[in-house]
C-alpha cells in the first residue's frame, strides 16, 4: 500500500477514537514489541485475534520473527512509511500496525481460574498509569487486571503502547461496577486490599509479618500455623488490590469495601507515590509472600 | 501583571529552553504543589531559592499557605491566567509559576553527609522516568540522586513536573562522570548494585537472604554476623543504584563497575519492567533492608 489517503487507511486511522473502536470491537497495535506479542497470542489461540497487519520492507528484514508471524496470519500487507504513519496514533510506529479485536474478558471466566493475584483499576484515569499497571500486574504474574466503569479505555492507543506488549499477556475485564467485583472476586475466595496512601495498615508491616510466619513454620520442620505475630491481613492469601483513581484516591465506598488499607511507607519527604509506582510496590510484595508461602509452594 | 505580550513574560517562558536555563542558572516551577514544596526550601534554607513567584489571586485564595509562603519571599506578582499561560510551559498551570534558582549540589558535599542510600540515573533521557525514580527516591528516604552526562536535564519542565516537588526534598547532582561516580561513592563505603533486566543475582534472593540474616541474628539475642547463607550482597548495606538508559540499559562499562548485576525478578510473561518501575522496586527493596538491620536501627 502506497496511498495514506486510501479509504482503508483511514478506516483503521479512525481506531484511534474511542467510538470507532467501540463501534467495530477493533484497535491498533503499534510498534514491533507490542504486534510481536499481540501476533505470539494470536497464534496460540483458536480464534484469531490480529485481523489486519501493515509492515514496512525494512522492518519485517530487521525482525525475522515478526515477518514469520505476520505472514502466517494471512492478514500482511506492505506498506509505506507515508502510510503507516496515517495508520498509527504515533508519530513514528517503528514501521508495523497492527489491528486486533478486543481482547478482554468476563469475571467469570477469572474466577472460574482460581486467581491467586488480580489489580483493580478503579478509576484510573491516565493512560500511561493504566498502562504501567498492566504491566507491573503482568511482570508480577497478576492473574487478571480489572478496570471498573469509569476508567480509561484500554484499548487507547496510549494505553495499549505503555503496556508494552502486556496487554496480550494478562486477562483483562473492563467496565464491571466496584461494588459487584468485589462481592464476586471475595465469593472465590480471594482476599480485598485498598491501596490508600492514608491507610493505617503498613505494607512493610504486612511483609514483616508474612516473613515471620514463613521462617516460623521452616523453623518447626517446614509445618504451618507456626506464625505467633498478631497478622490484619495475610499478604500470601489469594488477593485483589484496589488502585484508586490519581487525583481522588479510592472513594469512601471503595475503601469500605476492602479488608484493610494498606499504605506504602514513605521514608522521606515525598506526601505521595504515583498510583503507578505505588501498585508496582503492592503487587510485587503480594508477588513475593505468595511464592515464599510454604502453604502454597514446592 | 495583564500583558501576556510584556518582554518580563518573554523572559520567563524561554525557561523553557535547555539554553535560557543554563545561561540564567534558572527554571520554571509549576502548580500549586511544586511551588509549594519550593517555597518550603526556600523558607528553610539560608540562600534564596525562589527569585519569582507569579500567581493569580483565585489561587492565593485557595491556598492560604500558598498565599503565606509567597508573599513572604517579596518576589510575588499577581498575574492574570493569560499572563500564566504565556509563562508556563504546560497550557494550564493551576494558577500559580515560580522561577527557582539551580539546586543541584555537589557530590563531595552528598558523599560527606554519609549516604545511605543513592540513585544514579546513567543516561536515563526520557523526562517521565527521570521524575517518576526522583519522586520514588524521596519516597524511599534516598539521600541523593545523581544523574551522569547525557540524562535528561532535571530542570526540563516535564522533569520538574513528573518529580511533584521530589525535586525539593532530595539532594541532586548532575552532569557526573560514571566512572569517577562509582570510584567516589565506593571510596565513602558505600556498594555499587547495577539494575539490570539480564543481571544473574534476583532481587528477591537479595531480600530473602537480608531477611534470614535479620531473624538469625534476632533469634541469637540481637548479636551480628550470625547470619549463616552464603550472601552476594548484603542489601542493608549502603548501597548506590544504578539505573540505566530506556533503550539501551546500562552499558558493559557500567555493568562491570558494579558489584552485582541485579534483576526485578519476572514472575508473569513480561519481558522487561520499565525502568520507573524497576528502580522503584529496586529502591524499596534496598530502604527496607536497611531499615530492618539491626546492625544500623534502635
Amino acid at each position: 500500500m502506497t496511498n495514506p489517503r486510501a479509504d482503508r487507511v483511514r478506516d483503521v486511522a479512525k481506531l484511534a477514537q474511542r467510538s470507532a473502536r467501540q463501534r467495530r470491537g477493533l484497535f491498533l497495535v503499534e510498534g514491533p514489541q507490542a504486534v510481536r506479542e499481540a501476533l505470539r497470542l494470536d497464534a496460540s489461540r483458536g480464534t484469531p485475534l490480529v485481523t489486519e497487519v501493515y509492515a514496512s520492507p525494512a522492518c519485517l528484514d530487521r525482525y525475522p520473527e515478526l515477518d514469520e508471524l505476520a505472514t502466517a496470519t494471512g492478514a500482511l500487507r506492505l506498506a509505506t512509511d507515508e502510510v503507516l504513519a496515517a495508520l498509527a496514533d504515533t508519530v513514528n510506529p517503528q514501521g508495523i500496525v497492527a489491528v486486533c479485536r478486543y481482547l478482554d474478558t468476563s469475571l467469570d471466566d477469572v474466577l472460574a481460574r482460581s486467581p491467586r493475584l488480580v489489580a483493580v483499576l478503579c478509576r484510573v484515569q491516565d493512560p500511561g498509569n493504566a498502562g504501567t499497571i498492566l504491566r507491573a500486574a503482568d511482570a508480577a504474574g497478576a492473574d487478571a487486571v480489572v478496570l471498573t466503569e469509569g476508567s480509561v479505555d484500554v484499548y487507547n492507543p496510549k494505553v495499549v503502547r505503555s503496556t508494552a506488549g502486556s496487554l496480550f499477556h494478562v486477562p483483562v475485564v473492563i467496565g464491571v461496577d466496584g461494588d459487584e467485583l468485589v462481592a464476586r472476586v471475595r465469593e472465590a475466595g480471594l482476599g480485598v486490599l485498598a491501596a490508600d496512601g492514608y491507610g493505617v495498615v503498613d505494607l512493610d508491616v504486612l511483609q514483616d509479618e508474612s516473613a515471620a510466619r514463613r521462617l516460623g513454620s521452616e523453623a518447626s520442620g517446614g509445618g504451618n500455623g507456626a506464625g505467633d505475630s498478631p497478622s490484619s491481613y495475610a499478604l500470601e492469601r489469594p488477593t485483589a488490590w484496589l488502585f484508586g483513581n490519581e487525583a481522588q484516591g479510592l472513594s469512601e465506598e471503595e475503601l469500605a469495601l476492602a479488608d484493610a488499607r494498606v499504605a506504602v511507607p514513605i521514608y522521606g519527604e515525598a506526601e505521595s507515590l504515583n498510583v503507578g509506582t505505588a501498585a508496582t510496590v503492592c503487587l510485587y510484595a503480594s508477588a513475593r509472600a505468595q511464592r515464599l508461602d510454604p502453604g502454597l509452594n514446592g
